[in-house]
Formats: C-alpha cells, structure tokens, sequence
C-alpha cells in the first residue's frame, strides 16, 4: 500500500472514529509524550513510541502522519486550553493582582496536571519548530504568543490602576512572570516536595509583591 | 592519517600553543558558538563550522576532536567565570539584597556579553548532556548546580536577616530568580531598546522586592 493510499485510509479511520481506533491512536500519543519527555523531541524515534503504545510499527502511519504530528496532539490541546484559560481570566471582573496570581497558579498547576508533554513542548522552543511554516505549528506559536500578550495586558492593568509599579516595561515584567514559571520545565516533577498549587502561590507571591510600589 | 595520529598532532600543536594556531583555533570556536546558536546543538553541522571560519573540513580535527568538544569550548570558560563571580558575590561582606541583585544583574549582564553562547548552553540542557557521562560535560553541570547552590544560599542569608521572607522554601524562590533570568534566552537579544544591565536591575527589584517580608 502506498503512502498516500494509507493517508486516506487514516482520514477516514479518523472522520468514523471507530472507538478502538480512537483509544488506540490516544494510547500512541500518551507514548509520544511519554518518550519525548525522556529523549527530546528529535531523539526520539517512532520505533520505540510505536512499542511503547503496542501498536505494530507498521500500522503507524495508519494512526498518524509524522512525528510532528504527534507533537502537535501531544501539547495543542493544552495550550489552547491555558490561553483561553488565560482569556477568561482577563476578561473577569477582578483586581490586576488577582488575575497576574491565578494565571501563575493555573499555568503552573496545567504544567503538573499535563506532566511532562508541556515541559516537552518549552524543551523543544516552539519559535523553532514553527519556522519550518507547517501550519499547526504556526497556529500553536500564535496561541502561546497570544498568552504572552495576555501576560501583558494584566500587568498594564496594573499599572494603569496603580496596583503595579510603572518603572518597569511591562513585557520585561511579563517576561519574568513566564520564565519563573515556564523554567520548571527543568526542575519540577510531580514527586516532589510541593505541589503545582504550592510552587505557582509562591511565584505568584514574588511576582505580585515585586511588582507593588 | 589515522584519527588516532590526528589527535596526537593536535595534542601536539595545543601544546606548543603557535599563534596561528591558536588563532585558528579561536575562529573555529567563534565560528561554532554562531552556528549552534542559529541552529541548535543537534542541528549544527561541522562542515558549516568550518566554512564559517573559512578551515578546510579536512583540516578541522586537527583543531578540535569533535562538536560536543567545541560546545564545551565555547561555554565552559563563560561558566567557570560566571560561577567564580558568583562565589565572590557570596563571600562580600554585604547585605543579602545587595548579594542577590548583584548576582541576577551579573548574570544578564554576562548573557549579553558572550551572547549568543550562553544562550545555546541553555537551550541545549546541560543536564541531558551530561548523561553521557563525559567529563567536560559532568564538571560543567557541578559548576552549574554550584551556581544555583549560591543562589539558594544568598537567599537563605537574607531568610536569616530577615530581609527575605521564610515563608517560601528558599530553593523555590532561586529557581524563581534563575527561571526569570535564563529565560531571556528565549527573548533577549542585545539589539534590544534595553540593555542587559537594565533588564537585570528590572529583575532584581522583582526578585528583591517579592520576597521582601
């Protein structure tokens, strides 16, 4: 069978969504993320993401195109998540503090709940990948930009109410914000000591205070 | 020739230390510290290294015996030296606060001056590295852990003090400070409207600030 029959013959596993085809295509991508977490996304082989999900290495492509695809279903799904996550926390009713404390809180907790594909997803620096113009990339880095400008928008807030000091740029402000909370990726784990919970309360509390006149 | 007889020759020639070899040898690993920041440790290759700093492919081991050789050239000393700088910084009779924006202002300061090495070493995780057990690579990663041991420790001083709260784990609040500083490697360039010194004097108030009782 040629590639491109085996391509159509996915699209249409994919459009009936036969209930094995679908968990077995999510057993694939919770492998993916799995060895992706372990290796890096360019060592990662689909030999070994194809054992680790027991599905025959020839029937792969049946489940899915590329490896970047499977990046892709790993983390897409929860950026949209956390930037419209992000979206309902500007929009409320609330003080410029409260919303910057949330944010920190839920970005930290969706990092332990989605452990370790968003940390695979930092690893792998985004702005990279998306250079190659695929599409779905293009679309994730416009999403993630989208949160940073979020980040942004809550600050300004802030500053605007006299909640947040106005001496510091509020992108640099909104820089610190992420890379406190987007540099666990290299340290925290589910096993440790504290919880998501607990560590996003205290960035959130450097950050907040830090940012008080 | 033989590698083995190449590696003799070149053991030979660092030795002897000749200016042009020298020289040459210095390009190369300007030449490599250009290339793995454009395209990342995995992706650069070594022809394009040794075009960029115009050494006949043939030639190249003769100046260094592989690409993690040149990678470590090109960061180790920057490490070693930011990481003396650091145990200065904790020896100084002076507050915890002055101690801490010293040290975050030192540290941006010194991304943008050996930018963009500095930024490849993080980009690459140094701990993934260091899995290979090479020397070079684990004596880099204890300087590293030494760097984040300061950190927690100036912190700690400043817990004792009272200067700092105690209220969060001070291990907690240096991965804050080193998360909110290494991730300029994701944004910072020095082509930017702010220089490093003012990006990390913005950094230390939040820091300083934030975890100020």
């Amino acid at each position: 069978m040629t590639r491109s029959r085996i391509a159509a013959r996915r699209e249409l596993a994919k459009d009936e969504g036969s209930a094995r085809y679908v968990a077995r295509r999510k057993a694939l991508i919770e492998a993916a993320a799995t060895v992706f977490a372990a290796q890096g996304y360019s060592a990662a082989g689909l030999d070994e993401i194809a054992r680790l999900a027991d599905i025959d290495r020839a029937s792969l492509y049946y489940y899915v195109g590329s490896k970047k695809e499977l990046f892709y279903e790993v983390v897409g799904e929860y950026i949209d998540k956390n930037t419209q996550m992000a979206e309902e926390i500007l929009a409320k009713d609330a003080s410029a503090r409260e919303k910057l404390e949330e944010l920190i809180v839920s970005l930290v907790i969706s990092y332990e709940k989605h452990y370790p594909s968003l940390f695979v997803f930092i690893q792998e620096d985004l702005a990279k990948m998306a250079e190659s113009r695929s599409g779905a990339g293009k679309r994730l880095q416009m999403t993630m930009l989208r949160f940073n400008e979020i980040t942004v928008e809550i600050i300004e807030q802030g500053m605007r109410s006299g909640e947040f000091r106005s001496d510091t740029p509020a992108n640099v402000a909104a820089f610190a914000v992420i890379g406190m909370t987007n540099w666990t990726h290299r340290w925290f784990t589910p096993k440790g000591e504290l919880s998501g919970e607990q560590i996003g309360r205290a960035f959130a509390k450097i950050a907040c205070d830090g940012l008080t006149p």
